[in-house]
């Protein structure tokens, strides 16, 4: 993809990025309401193409699915950074409330080599064969929201199912701060982690923009001449970031966000809030995006990928797969039919549950003890 | 997915299904073949939603891809089961000859058990660490077409690259035969091959009716007590056939077989030759789809899939992975975006020497010594 067009994506894909879980409007949206392309049952029919929701989805996925791409939830993002941030903080809250019921822990927080983290262990406490492992997180949100909010998201269910310390980065982002200023934070806390853990009992994941940053890091700790993790997630996100081919066509459509009918107004785009987090990242960077050098994805810890299929990343995360394989990488994928962009974040449908699962495992027999 | 709604799914797929490897057609196609929504580059466009060829490709695999979109070039099946046989057999025949330029080996034929098959082993020889080791294949072809051909198009680049014998199987076929006629001729060759063979040294793979019948004959296996191979290799299928989902809706429309437009006459569907192979199996039965028996997955050896994001399998190849992960098996998950069925039938696509690759070092890592 050209940079002109890569920049095009992304700023189409700005609010979804930004609302990082799921979904986000536009002005077309609300405009096209009552879009006949849009069946109340979630089915969208492009050109007479049907495709409606797969049967194989649990029943609480089909409902959410269903709502995300009838009532869009999510609403538009709004004016002024702190205020987006707040928004974002909203609904992160409310993903949070059910998982904290579901999930117990315990949230501290910490500094480390100068920089917030959270630390969540889980309230029955650490098990045994955990005491001397430890997972970093590093959360989504679009390089701009998601500190202390998202981050929860996706630690709190791993700390509590594989019973082990999870230390969520509260990174430098955008647009105060550009690239590499979040991998300049990861490494900070990396060094500190490394003095009381072996790295070979470390893991490092992310979602979304964290899955971008983990692969970041990876590529910043092998530059540095640190000792790789033991395992590493990019969930929702690719080593190219998260764009390029089928699914960054078809995730918007097929989630209810269709082009305007012809000689309908185009729609109009949320103003940005300053410089992208990633506006000083050159496309032929490792440091920034870690599949452009085949030497340095040879060198990556075995690596998990989570995705959708109409999650935008979702070609990405599938090509990343097969250079990490081809690059004699361990590598896996796991990608759910029908899910969307960060769908784990919704701890209530068993899809995310079954992902957990898979992470848990993943981490657990990757991780010396 | 309803019974109703499968066989209907299933008929619109049957030419797919019967070429195999890429594309066949309807009368539908050459109607629109001048149809707008297909560009000369490929790119299709659906209500404004435009899907091009991915960047990723390799330029073969573009080339290839655009080729199939806008050209078509497989034709429509032809009445009579002799014919289309014949037919078939031919366009395996293109694929034959680049193939066995590039993948030297000896094809005979022998008969194991009663049952025709090929046995092709590299010209070079057997790898000494191979000689206690034997691959299995069951061709692809819509359990119609693919004896002799689809098996030599998908054992000879396997034999050669793994410097291992393979053993295809000339299994019975519809119109004349029904289910589970091939999964008895299956278990047959088998049972014989245990006699010179360790179970563990045994791979069985497939692609479309091949990876269905993979699955397939793998329950049968466990249902006639017999020990399960070392591996598996589920290509081009899932463990519930091929259909459902986001791939099944979208995989015909992405490589320009259009809905025809408002007001066309629906295209005309070619003749059946006669009952189908699986008519005879019922939708509950775990030895036609063996995804409806969780106990029955947990005790599937280490498996493999292979597809990509155009193949109509895709979402059904994707929940199946899922499926047998969630039951504890190992499996592993391989895919290409806008790649299509059975896309490295095709062996001058670098995809598709990815794809064998991957296979090879699956096997080889999982087969014992």
């Amino acid at each position: 993809m050209t940079m002109g067009r890569r920049n095009a994506v992304r700023r189409a894909f700005l609010p979804l990025l930004a609302v990082t879980c799921a979904l986000a409007g536009s002005a077309a949206i609300a405009q096209h309401a009552a879009d006949d392309r849009i069946a109340q049952d979630g089915t969208v029919t492009l050109d007479g193409v049907r495709i409606g929701i797969p049967g194989t989805l649990s029943p609480e996925a089909k409902a959410y699915l269903r709502h995300l791409i009838v009532d869009k939830p999510f609403g538009t993002p709004v004016d002024g950074i702190a205020n987006e941030r707040k928004r974002q903080d909203g609904i992160m809250g409310e993903f949070l409330r059910p998982m904290r019921e579901r999930y117990k822990v315990d949230v501290t927080r910490q500094t480390i080599a100068g920089i917030v983290t959270d630390v969540v262990v889980p309230a029955e406490g650490i098990a045994p064969q955990n005491r001397d492992r430890v997972l970093i997180n590093v959360h989504g949100g679009g390089f701009t929201t998601g500190a202390h909010s998202a981050a929860l998201v996706e630690s709190v269910p791993l700390a509590a199912i594989m019973k082990i310390k999870v230390i969520s980065i509260d990174y430098r982002m955008a647009p105060e701060y550009q690239f590499p200023a979040a991998s300049e934070d990861v490494e900070k806390v990396y060094r500190e982690v490394l003095k009381t853990y072996d790295h070979a009992h470390i893991g490092l994941y992310g979602c979304s923009a964290g899955g971008l940053l983990t692969a970041q890091s990876t590529a910043r700790f092998d530059a540095q001449g640190l000792p790789m993790p033991a395992a590493i997630g990019v969930f929702c996100a690719g080593l190219n970031g998260y764009f390029g081919g089928d699914s960054t066509a078809l995730a918007g459509p097929l989630l209810g966000m269709l082009p305007p009918p012809p000689g309908a107004a185009p729609p109009s785009r949320p103003s940005a809030s300053g410089p992208s987090y990633l506006e000083t990242a050159r496309a032929d960077d490792p440091l920034a995006y870690p599949i452009v050098s085949p030497d340095l994805l040879a060198k990556f810890p075995p690596t998990l990928f989570i995705t959708g299929t109409r999650g935008f990343e979702f070609s990405s995360a599938l090509n990343s797969h097969n250079k990490l394989t081809a690059a004699g990488v361990e590598s896996q994928f796991h990608g759910w039919d029908g899910m969307f962009h960060g769908f784990f974040y919704n701890s209530e449908l068993p899809e995310s549950r079954e992902a957990y699962d898979v992470m848990v495992k993943f981490f657990d027999s990757h991780l010396g003890k």
